[in-house]
């Protein structure tokens, strides 16, 4: 029967990327003591999981998107039935990886990220946000201010948050700050993804730009203006800082992210 | 912002249906001695995955069905977002139940459940049945008796195993007796499932039948003719019958299950 080019197609879709979801595992694992090729299971199983959305999220009857990353999106360069299917295999992918023995020793600890990832992606967030931003598109009303953070907050405020408590998770720590900081970065990378689609260039950016306007779709730059959108961007990234106090200097690299975060051209 | 019709799509999927899953869980569990109250959940879980692999395989770009269960199919009733959507929550939800305390206290038993159930469903199991399953349709070439077996192992076998094995994990018992019993079972189940296609009634099916005659598409009954194909399945079942052995009677609700999986009209 051939090579299957679901395979081939979950491969693809894994390539490229910020790894930015990977790099706050990693490195909230370090600061919390869990050498990297421990983290690297938690690390690999959120970007599949990202990737999984981004291959649906793309679909003709979704955001029917045909540029991700610079290439073809799966169901351009395959066929719809196959974005699907490795869309559907990467999100078990993701459960698969968190739960194997080699991502903790400890079971509970593979338990609590298996159950706070599918938290974080389910019903209540991540789909939640995509639904939320589908019914927009149909709305009467434009969304307010307060809709579109919470939609944010859904579709990728929750899997930011849950990487970057992949750290003391994996330790058995105290979760609080690294939440804080994720909450208020995951909120600057949106507000930063929305003056990128009026502003930015889609030969870098690797993606179709200026869609949300073409679409009549409110964003935190029609409802806040392009100088008002970067206020509240620069004003979330000093919160984020703060939220990382009490880990002093050992913190630096993700300050230094929160600041790639709102000046990233992609 | 309104109710999510993705959420009222989830609920619509896992209504009605057979059961067989859960059945096989909450039946392997009582063997082993584990309280209802326990088993619903990974009962709960196979049910909502199965929902989810229904939904997107209904899909106009996977099967093209309309009718499911009975009912007009979720992306008929609502759309294929909404059903895109609905499935994939679907699937998270399957491992939220699973890493649930409740589901069992004991860690590593949810852990190995969720890996059991990832591997069963993904691009090695469930999926990759699937795949093949859209590959057969362009082939030059019918499938033989054994590529349908291999695709039939994965699209539906990996997850009846998964289901008997269920109680067994639960107890941390060996699982070797009850996974020979569903990979014969799973088999017959299928090979019914094409009798039915053939020979079966669409109102009391709930489905849209002679799909994969019309297809041209290789089946049991085309390889092995309608009295082979009764011969194999109720030979299929005896070997289900002898797995069980070692249960004694306690297994008589198994038996009766196998006898149904083949005389069964929908």
């Amino acid at each position: 029967m051939g090579d299957l080019s679901v395979v081939q197609a979950m491969r693809y879709a894994s390539a490229g990327g910020k790894r930015l979801r990977a790099f706050l595992v990693l490195e909230t694992a370090r600061l919390h003591g869990i050498a990297p090729e421990q983290a690297i299971w938690p690390a690999a199983a959120v970007e599949a999981l990202h990737a999984y959305s981004l291959v649906h999220d793309d679909l003709p009857c979704m955001d029917d998107d045909d540029l991700r990353r610079g290439l073809p999106t799966v169901h351009v360069q395959w066929d719809q039935a196959t974005a699907v299917l490795a869309g559907d295999a990467l999100q078990t992918l993701a459960f698969e990886l968190l739960a194997r023995p080699e991502c903790s020793p400890d079971a509970t600890v593979r338990a609590d990220l298996v159950l706070g990832l599918a938290r974080a992606v389910g019903a209540q967030g991540m789909v939640r946000g995509q639904a939320l931003d589908i019914a927009a598109e149909t709305a009467p009303e434009p969304l307010t201010l307060e809709q579109i953070t919470e939609l944010q907050a859904g579709k990728t405020g929750a899997l930011i948050e849950w990487s970057a408590a992949a750290g003391p998770v994996l330790a058995r720590a105290d979760s609080a700050p690294l939440r804080a900081y994720a909450q208020a970065l995951g909120l600057a990378f949106q507000i930063a993804d929305d003056i990128l689609d009026v502003t930015g260039d889609e030969e870098t950016a690797g993606k179709r730009l200026q869609k949300d306007e073409k679409a009549g779709k409110a964003t935190f730059v029609s409802l806040l203006g392009l100088d008002g959108a970067r206020a509240r961007a620069a004003e979330l990234i000093e919160q984020a800082h703060v939220a990382l106090d009490s880990y002093g200097d050992e913190a630096e690299t993700l300050r230094q992210a929160a600041r790639f975060v709102i000046a990233r051209q992609s």
